[in-house]
C-alpha cells in the first residue's frame, strides 16, 4: 500500500525529465506505482504546483507519496525535503510547493534531504529520495530533521463589510478561475460584481449564460463560462488579486 | 485480466483532474493498471473523444474498462451511463462518447450511475464506476438498467452518382484529417477530386507530395500530407461535410 | 525486471496513437509495465528523440524496453528493428534515433522486424515487438539479423585554436539549448563570445542574469536564461550550428 507514487511537475511531455524521473524510481523501487499526476505544470509556478498538489491530496490513498518538481530555485541553497504528513508523504523542494498540502493534512515531521548542487534534483535527488520513502514506507533515514521554511499559502479570501478580497489561485485549462473563497462562505449570495459586471451564480457550466460562478469541485469559488475562458474574458490569472462586491 | 482501466479525458496534464481520478482509482482497486489513453482531447469534443475511443478499444484487452470523461452537459441531467459489451466496459457520461464504440462492439447492457450534481463526475461518479467494474469484473450492482439515449454515430460516407459526401472525423496531431469513408470503398479509386483540387493516392507519407489521401490506420479514409499540416492547407476540422469527386 | 517498456513518441496526447500502442503491449504481456517516457517529442525529429533516448537510457533498470516511434519514413521501406545493447533494448524505425544510445551502450546483435506497410508500425509492428522481447527478456526469435544503417550521430563539438564549432542537439521545454559541447571540455572556461555576445558560466539558473551557459544536466554544455527562453533570446533550435569564442 506504500508503493504508489504520485507525480507533479512542469517538465511537459516533450522532454525527457519525466521519465528519467520515472527510470529512476523504479532501478530503486521495481514495484512502485507511478501516477502521472501533473506532468505539464506551468513553468515555475509554484503557486500552480501547490494548488495542483493540495487539491489531489485528498484523493490519493494512505501512504501515497508525492513528488513534486516544480523548482526554479534548483542548484541554489533552498532545502530539498521530504516530508510525512498523517496519510501521505510529500518531497520536493521547500520553496513553498509542499506546504499548503501538508500543512493542511498535519505535518508529523519533515527531513532535510542531502544537496546535490546540479540541475535536476528531480533525478539525483527528489526521485531517490521518493523511491527509497515508497519501498520504508516511512521518512526515517533519509535526511536530517527540518522545518519548512517557506510557508507558502493560498491564502483564504477575507471579508470587507460587502466586499470580498480575494485571490485568483489557479485557471485551469479551461480558462475557469479558482478563487480562495471557499465555497461555504458564500452560500447565501447569488450575485457578485466585479469591475462593474455582474456574475451570477450557477450550478453548472451549462447553466451558465456568459460569465458565472460555481462551487468549484476543489472547495473553492470559481469563475467560469459555458464552453469559453472566462480568465481570457476578465483577465484573470493565478496570483491575481479581485475585490469582489456582494450584491444580492 | 480485468484490472485494466483506460483513460480518455479533455482534462490536459497541466492541472490535477486526471491525476485525482487516477488516485481515486487506485484508493478502491490498488491493483488497478491505469492506461493514459488520451489525456488532452480537444476541450467539450465529444466527436473527437468518441472516435478516439472507437479507434482504440479492439486494440485492448479482453475486460479493460474505459472510461471517457469529456462532459459539457456535467452537473445538468445528462445521465452517467456504465455500458457492458461483449469485450470491454465503457463508463462515461450519455453524451454520445461512448455510442460508436459501444453499439459496434454490441452492446450487452447499459446501467445508469446515481448522480452527483457537481461539477467533476470525473473524479465524483465516473472514476468510481470504473474502479469498481474492473474490480469485480462485472456491471453487476453498478446502477438500475437503462438504455443509452445519445446515439452519436461517427456516420458512413454515401455514395451519390460519382460524388461521395463524407464528413472529416478526427483531425490529429499532425494535421492529418480522418474522414468517414472506409478505406474498403475507395479501392479502386486513385484520385479525387475537392474544390477544384486533385488529391492523388499515396501509400504512405512519404510517398505523398503535396496533399494525398492513404487507408488510414484506423480503417478511414485520410486526407494528408507530407511533414505538413492537410487540414490547415485544405481548412479541414472535425465535423466538416466534404464532398468529394471521384475522379480516376 | 524485464517487465519494462519505456516509450518515446510524437504523438502527444490528443490523438490515441499513444493509448492504442499501450493497448497492443498489454494485450501481448500482461505484467508490462508501461512508462511514458516523452510522449510529445517534436513531431518527426529524429534528432529530439535521438537525444531524449541516450539522454535517458541510463537511468532505467537493466532489461528496460525502449519503444521509440518518431517515424517520418512509416510505410516506406526504411527498416523496423530491435537492438540488444550490454544493458538494454531498443526497438523502433532505423532511422537513426536509436543510434546514439545504442552505439553508446554497445551493440551485443540487432534484428530487424517483419514490415507491415501499413501506416502505424508503432502498433503493428513496434508495440508487438517490445511486448514480445519484455515477456521473454531477449530478442531471440524477433526478427533475422541485422546491422543498422542510419548512424546518426549526435555528434561532438570540435575545437578549432580558440573557437569551438558545436551544434544545438535539443532545445527543451524551457527554451535551455543543449550543445554537443562536453562539460568536461570546457572546465577551464567561464566566458564564451557567441555573434559579439559574451555568455558567462553560471553555476545554476538562478545564478545566471540574462544569457549563460551551465553543465547540463545530461552531460553536455547548455545555453540557458534564468526563468525565460535563451532559444528564442539567441535564434537556437535543435540542428543549428554555432561558433563559439572561447573567451576567458
Amino acid at each position: 500500500m506504500h508503493d504508489i507514487i504520485a507525480i507533479i511537475t512542469d517538465f511537459g511531455n516533450r522532454d525527457h525529465y519525466n521519465g528519467v524521473i520515472k527510470g529512476v524510481i523504479l532501478g530503486i523501487n521495481p514495484n512502485a506505482k507511478i501516477v502521472d499526476l501533473a506532468s505539464d505544470v506551468d513553468s515555475f509556478s509554484i503557486n500552480d504546483a501547490a494548488f495542483i498538489l493540495y487539491a489531489s491530496a485528498a484523493y490519493f490513498p494512505r501512504g501515497t507519496v508525492f513528488l513534486v518538481v516544480v523548482d526554479p530555485g534548483v542548484g541554489t541553497n533552498r532545502n530539498a525535503v521530504a516530508v510525512e504528513c498523517s496519510d501521505h508523504f510529500f518531497v520536493g523542494p521547500d520553496n513553498g510547493v509542499l506546504y499548503p498540502a501538508a500543512s493542511r493534512e498535519g505535518i508529523i515531521r519533515a527531513v532535510k534531504l542531502e544537496a546535490s548542487r546540479g540541475t535536476f534534483d528531480g533525478r539525483d535527488v527528489f526521485a531517490p529520495a521518493a523511491a527509497k520513502i515508497s519501498l520504508q514506507g516511512s521518512i526515517e533515514g533519509i535526511g536530517e530533521s527540518y522545518n519548512l521554511t517557506e510557508k507558502f499559502e493560498l491564502g483564504e479570501a477575507s471579508v470587507d463589510n460587502n466586499f470580498i478580497n480575494a485571490r485568483i489561485i489557479h485557471v485551469d485549462k479551461f480558462g475557469d478561475a479558482v478563487t480562495n473563497i471557499r465555497k461555504e462562505s458564500l452560500t447565501k449570495i447569488n450575485k457578485i460584481k466585479y469591475e462593474g459586471m455582474i456574475i451570477k451564480r450557477a450550478s453548472s457550466f451549462s447553466d451558465c449564460s456568459n460569465i458565472c460562478f460555481i462551487e468549484g469541485s476543489s472547495g473553492f469559488i470559481e469563475i467560469v463560462a459555458n464552453k469559453s475562458r472566462a480568465s481570457d474574458k476578465l483577465g484573470l490569472y493565478a496570483g491575481k488579486n479581485l475585490r469582489l462586491e456582494l450584491y444580492e
